[in-house]
């Protein structure tokens, strides 16, 4: 193993309470979450030179079990939507990047690249958007589906979508405002591209009614594991947080999609894969361990077992004994993924339902690492000298304090060993990151299936 | 005309550059718009305790006569959406209202109320929605709706979904969240109320996945001037940004919506009348007239013409001479408010196309006052005990000058004679409004035509 000259990137995914599903029934959690706390949050990732700040979202409360539900902070029910919070965050911060992530299923591709953009230009170039798609049939019932698309529509679909948000952040070029007072002369109609995209599922004129950002527009971040999923990565993702759990999962998942991007005119640099980690950092062994347990024993047997029902898809695991055999279940329309996470830990550790749950419950199905920071480090070394990471994607347990533990223990490791940038290298997220700024006249950067047109050229 | 007991309200409506077409060509306006100009403006709307900043928007950069276009600041483009910008501001003020426009016509009721109901969260009480539809073709056309909806469409539409909107927002009791750390339970699911909304338009189940905040849900703001717009601010409006200029307009106005509303079981005083305001303010009359004459200096004529002719509905002017009479135009589908109030000015006062557009084109068919801070105070108050507003929202005619001006020197005016607040008196927009908080359980507010049950009886 050959160390990398380049160095580890590094995102804050914030969640309220904390990831692991019973943290807000610990006495250190935060409660109450005001913007006061998640600007808290930032200062703490910035001060430590994370590339960026997280956001998951999701676009309904999950009620299948009531009672199951009222026993969880994470039900889809979030403090702040993360776009409405990010401004909010960029008004706070001046290095970090802001990645909220937004579903294409669900809204126009207009208003969302344009809530993108603003968010960009308010921060000066930090913005970042996380394509999912929304696979739950709860999420339709709110915007009048009822029934929810085929995952293969859903991608096509995701793919038309993202083909418009890139084609309408290209509406302006970066010079087109020129504010010649003198002549009465606001812009320059020769650097504005109308898009006048005509698909199977958008047509949307265009332009954009805001100007491009100094990174020339936000970083477009993907979690996709299927294939059309990694596909869509390879054409069109600039981050990927992926999810794999062993280093030969992690290197093959790497090597897969990376190997996916010459085709689409891509070098394996315009992609960093970070998957996500689940840390739970003590200054000892046993001391992290402790800490594990502390939030374990919180967990109650019902959010268990519905997790687990919600990971299989769907499938209702609560009729089997809690010290049997995980059952087999049918592949159902669901995030793929999830599910095959679920019946693969089962099968290769030959697991109960009791020892699934707490093995998918608290880290929810992410890589879970335990230890001291020296451990932590080593791990994280591995899997990026291997090239099963880029980066990673940091899910403290329990928040603050997780992620002060990460910021104050494991970021000062990492540095001592020349791994993380002790500063930031730039203003942007595309600077920070290593990606390039999208550049050149729009025409050239649209992807093919987009026809740019110059209303004057 | 007696005094009236209550106080005169004030929003400060921002626009970058400011509300006269051609201020952006003036030395003194903003340009290079940044995050940091509006904290500034926001900074001085509130240390002059005005009750909220107010952002218009759009959805689409009118290109139609792409020279005119492209001589204006104002086409639809912004610098920022106003959601995403008013989120950062909530992150830089602690007092003042946050009111931003978006349409009901191309996004999803559950998107909208989300955003709105997290910006509420994130400022602690102080957002406003100011419902409007988008008449315009052009915006039809950034959505995969070539042909707009017909004005008495889009108004079932908004009506829908305002009680969408106003239903999700009603999702959670204020004290359902009871994060019971022993007993593990986050929250009371007899406090949680599922919207089922079934309509012509929409279909809803909700819960809406965000808390409510604590003045209950954001202000409903309204600007329309038609007949079922009156109606929908009278059954649901908490403020109306009006747009009638001559006095006796403004008090017929306020008096029909006034007494539209007892219908709906609502009290004149749950709604706030605030007709738009252009000052342009001088220590004398003379230098009034003078910053007056320095910005209609800079209207250039096929700015002025294209203005004309987007006010006429879409009517083309530029055909028709300079300085000959105002030709008859067909109604169009366009915002009827504006077509009548063009007309009717024309008609008024024998007006040429110049002097037509060199009144529309400044104010752009707001009431403009030029003079002194005592005599903008004195229409003020007229107009205000008069009952023909109970507040008025501010246009500046240029930024940051013309807020400064009438911060600095208006406010004061109105202070001294008691007729303005000298500090916020409280926390949340409904405080400082005089506006009720919407209160009890959801299931009492919710509009008739929402169906509202709870999960557990």
């Amino acid at each position: 193993m050959t160390k990398r000259k380049d160095q580890i990137k590094l995102g804050a995914f914030l969640l309220y309470t904390g990831h692991h599903v019973a943290a807000w029934r610990h006495q250190d959690s935060m409660q109450n979450t005001e913007l006061e706390d998640y600007i808290e949050l930032a200062r703490i990732a910035e001060a430590a030179k994370f590339d960026a700040i997280f956001l998951a979202d999701g676009l309904e409360v999950r009620l299948e079990n009531l009672d199951a539900a009222s026993r969880k902070a994470h039900t889809g029910l979030l403090p702040f939507e993360p776009i409405t919070l990010l401004s909010a965050l960029a008004a706070t911060t001046t290095n970090i990047g802001l990645i909220a992530t937004a579903s294409a299923s669900f809204t126009e591709p207009f208003n969302l690249a344009r809530q993108f953009a603003s968010l960009d230009r308010l921060s000066k170039g930090r913005a970042g958007w996380n394509l999912v798609t929304s696979p739950d049939p709860g999420a339709g019932l709110n915007f009048g589906r009822e029934n929810q698309i085929a995952h293969r529509d859903r991608y096509a679909m995701a793919e038309e979508f993202a083909d418009v948000v890139l084609g309408l952040w290209n509406s302006w070029e970066d010079d087109a405002f020129i504010r010649d007072r003198e002549n009465g002369r606001y812009f320059d109609p020769g650097k504005l591209h109308v898009l006048n995209h005509q698909g199977r599922y958008f047509q949307v004129k265009g332009p954009l009614n805001v100007p491009r950002s100094p990174q020339g527009h936000p970083v477009l971040v993907q979690a996709g594991a299927s294939d059309p999923g990694r596909e869509l990565a390879a054409r069109t993702a600039e981050v990927v947080f992926a999810a794999q759990i062993t280093l030969e999962e992690a290197t093959t998942y790497y090597a897969d999609v990376k190997s996916r991007m010459p085709t689409y005119g891509r070098s394996p640099d315009d992609l960093k894969i970070m998957p996500g980690i689940f840390p739970v950092v003590g200054r000892s062994e046993a001391e992290a361990q402790d800490k594990f347990e502390a939030l374990q024993e919180k967990i109650h047997p019902e959010v268990g077992v519905d997790t687990l029902s919600r990971f299989s898809g769907g499938f209702d695991v609560s009729g089997h004994p809690l010290d049997g055999p995980f059952p087999d279940f049918p592949e159902t329309n669901g995030t793929k993924s999830r599910q095959r996470l679920v019946v693969d830990l089962a099968r290769r550790e030959n697991l109960t339902i009791r020892q699934l749950y707490l093995r998918i419950a608290g880290a929810r199905g992410h890589w879970q690492v335990v230890g001291t920071p020296e451990h932590i480090a080593d791990v994280l070394e591995e899997r990026f000298d291997n090239y099963g990471a880029d980066g990673f994607n940091v899910m403290p347990p329990i928040m603050p304090g997780g992620l002060r533990d990460f910021a104050e223990l494991v970021i000062p490791e990492l540095q001592r060993r020349g791994r993380f940038r002790t500063d930031y290298e730039g203003r942007t997220l595309r600077e920070n990151l290593g990606l390039k700024h999208p550049g050149g006249p729009p025409k050239a950067e649209a992807p093919a299936s987009i026809r740019s047109e110059s209303l004057t050229g």
